[in-house]
């Protein structure tokens, strides 16, 4: 079978398809034939050799953080799943369910586990979950990190109520989720981009406000008013120049600001007694419990939500398809297939 | 001005108007012309001198838990409400915000404190809530108890995400409100009914599952099914015969039972030893606080609730509402004008 | 090697020690050398063939709930212990973290999964955990369910702080475990019993306010007294005579009675509305998850928390052991030594 | 009576003590003679007119945040309290109960509410509470404002239990509270400080490991080593030339950062990002509610915890007492007296 490869120097220049022995699953282990996977900065970080988590190595490493696969054999024991199943591959592999640990942490797909990105692959029977059968299984690799970050931000580590107000920053694979489940919980949802016409896509998907922030840098202005100036009960940061100063200003007293990006460099860094004055609270958001993703897709199947996949690449063309994330231009996300 | 007054030895023959002075405002202090009460439960027992919290007392005591009216007038340092305001009147004066208290509990409308059913009444002007223009003043006055308890149980008590089960008995008030506040939340409900007709209308609402008790007495099976065998999150729980067994056999583990009903009267009673095997939580719920009625009427005013009314008549009538109420053949809420 | 066996038709008489092959682990197992275990209620309940989750079975099981051993032997893979530890056995094996679920719950020790009372035995290496070094084998022993039920209601389930008050009922294993947790963590501590003798002894242990139930049967009374008139913030209900209807009477609004006692037979049963007035909370605790217990042992070692154990017998004198608790004159716990 | 003043141009040298006519208590209102206040770095910050939420305004203004007094006469209807009894003045008079709003915010002592600095001074009832009778005046004047952050921060916001691990930085009002309230919790604590001196007297109050953050400036390795590199589960980060550096690299994942200190001034800032990786909160802590009071007097009355009061200074010699803290050589509250 073929894997894709990185290692040093690494880049894109470096990310090779290689091939190798077909694995073979072993007891409680199961056999998965690849089907997506899906693009997050993350892998494109990880095929620059910068992603922290990774251990300090010269590759090679296989990326990819999530994906949608088949059951193509199971080892002894096997009991969760089946061949013939449908599955999504967890991106850590070794949270089941509680709250984050160190232990937890360091079973995520990519690193320090190779990833999902080749044709077959082994996994623990729990680091797979099955999904719900209307999904495409393009949109199914776009659920273990993308969605389940927003997931987990709205309904884990936020206490939320319908009629709430969410602030969602650009139309990214997180914050477009994050709009999809916040108006499937009744929230009232506030988006911003840089374009016109993603704020119409957005609107189509239920926002309920728009903001063009080329056009009102100071965003939090827009969503004072749209709070009665009492501010948002939630927004999601994904980073960037100058968004955490807006959502300081735009979170209510007591309100939540989940911190998603990991793309938020060059910003001037922020004095953390800002938050006094309003008691708001700042929390890390990194992916999340396969307890939380099953969560997830049951909400997933109830409301049908159909997660935006916005453009599709053949895997063998992986580098044309980290160009396009990196040209920005996407609404949702973008998808690999085998 | 005229007014509902009910004294020893108790009974709807005793339910009388009097004439009695108009009052005035004091300091901090509204005077409210009422337009509309609704009926609860609690008001019939009241009217019989069965209402377990009011004062040991021959009466009178002036009889409704909630209403609409108009600030009429205002006293002095009044400034959370202005004259020609509609407001709804808040069953507990007291319980502003946190959680409850004795000295809270000691506030509520109808008794001990004189309660909404007369044409004029001065409340504090912490006592009463601006409420969304979309509704009628009959149906702000079905909120204070039974949309409040309904709002109450789901969201303040319980630990809920979209797409989690949520099953209603019944189609009383705090039932309808609830299948109501729980799709506008995004989770899937079952509610059960004696009548197919009604079935039909909580269908129309939006209710997921359907089930008839008369022909499927055991109603926990068809939670299960629904569940996957899992059982439901939540359940209301308004109190009926055999109804608490049902939902023990209903609830998943760890799941929440909302007490509701003070009709549960004439069961057996339980053994909370039950409770052990699914550590399942049962919580007692008595209508909520201002600051959660606010946030209710946020989300009724973005999703654009219609609370049910179900039967009106002049306050002038109120026997035969009550006589209506007691057939139990309404399907959300009556309501009295003025 | 030998363990104990039970099977139809039940009962003591049926308690029998045979001989059977000594067990080898297999990959990510461990063989576990048994020094001690204690008796739970439920333990005497399986012996009758009592026991609700058990499989319809005519037996043979081997009992015994919680235990302490020796790592006597590793298994491929195992990494979380080594030959030579000394580590308590997890009740229930398949439940490490996270909210409980029906799959989980059904790795209980005892059944389904056959139980510690025995020489050798293995486990997989999650369902083992390290514990304190102060502590005798005995007091381990203690640890896997009285304790852990203990501190699951109080610090999982509830919500408390510094200065609340918590009511023990008697003073069997859980309540004075949950009378040592109360002090730690900083309560004001209420405990009842028929004795005064033992009523001494649990001063000893950091009682604030002593009840003999014999002499105070509404013993609700002076738990008003001792929170001026407020309630208590939180009830550990074990079960008993009348014990549930003191403990409504006693909570306070808003509190929380933690339902442990599978002992609770022959009351009348109580009607869930008498839960509405005061707006309280029962929950049902059923042991808790490995997560859990590593907490609670990172307390227990801060603050030197000794287990108390009552009586210690051979495992050969199962009987005399099981005797004794019947008799229910002991104070904490009853243990087996192998 | 005489009350301190300070106005434009603000600073040290305009704050004057002023004769004013007595006030008189309207309806619901008690008029206090004050017997102590303590100084915050808020109060300094006013007196050089650079405190954010004060009103723009040219003075004068009355300072100081929190006081003890003595009821000297109630207004018609009060209820609270009686003439006589002793208080403490709320911070925030009317944040009684629940969730802070912006509403609640602006009744801050000081500003925009006239502040304790004033022999007598007018309060409604809902704005002071009863201490414990075993502090001393100076004492209680520590409660309404270090003492209510350092027990919200740790209560309220936090979900910790015994055993876990709290960072407290510097010897200082909230950090000493912080330590006193940790140790009546039954957790394991770390204190930082440039002084053996000061960590002596810390470790007399129960601290469990000493940093000297002079001599180890990278203060979160302890933090780890203490911790078997799991990290701290709560740290109270009250600002400082590089602290937040520090917290963010010794709390656990998952872990909580309180953000108290409104002296973070200078630091470079951080990027939010950093949060991502370990899932950690950061929150905001700005004193809190009569109800988080009244809970916190409990749990000091029950533990006879003893607020540390540094240096005591006649009210006249206000300007000894800021120097002494602009000093930074305080150990616990300073406090002056009537």
């Amino acid at each position: 079978m073929r894997a894709l490869n990185v290692s040093k120097p690494w880049g894109l220049d470096e990310l090779k398809i290689v091939e190798t022995p077909d694995p073979k699953p072993g007891p409680g282990e199961v056999l998965v034939r690849m089907r997506a996977v899906s693009l997050n900065y993350r892998d494109l970080m990880m095929v620059h050799g910068m992603y922290g988590r990774a251990p300090a190595t010269d590759g090679p490493i296989i990326p990819f953080s999530d994906g949608c696969g088949v059951i193509e054999a199971v080892g002894e024991g096997v009991t969760r799943v089946a061949p013939g199943d449908r599955v999504a591959t967890m991106f850590f592999q070794g949270w089941l369910s509680g709250p984050p640990t160190l232990e937890k942490a360091l079973t995520a797909l990519g690193a320090p586990i190779p990833g999902a990105g080749r044709e077959l692959a082994v996994f623990s029977q729990e680091g797979v979950s099955k999904v719900p059968d209307f999904l495409t299984d393009q949109q199914v690799a776009t659920l273990p990190c993308a969605a389940l970050t927003a997931w987990r931000a709205l309904f884990e580590d936020a206490d939320l109520s319908p009629g709430d107000t969410v602030v969602l920053q650009g139309t990214g694979g997180v914050s477009i989720f994050g709009l999809q489940f916040a108006k499937a919980a009744g929230m009232r949802t506030l988006i911003t981009s840089s374009s016109d016409a993603k704020l119409e896509r957005a609107q189509a998907l239920g926002a309920d406000h728009l903001v063009n922030y080329r056009q009102v840098p100071e965003w939090s202005q827009p969503v004072r008013q749209a709070t009665s100036g009492v501010g948002a009960d939630f927004i999601m940061e994904v980073g960037g120049q100058g968004t955490i100063e807006q959502s300081l200003k735009a979170v209510r007293i007591g309100g939540h600001i989940a911190i998603i990006g990991v793309v938020a460099q060059g910003g001037s860094g922020i004095n953390p007694a800002v938050l006094i004055g309003n008691a708001a609270k700042m929390q890390g958001v990194f992916v999340g419990s396969r307890d939380m993703f099953e969560n997830m897709c049951q909400a997933i199947e109830l409301h049908r939500i159909m997660p935006v996949v916005d453009k599709v690449f053949p895997w063998t063309e992986v580098r044309e398809a980290f160009e396009a994330m990196r040209a920005g231009e996407h609404f949702g996300k973008i998808v690999l297939t085998f």
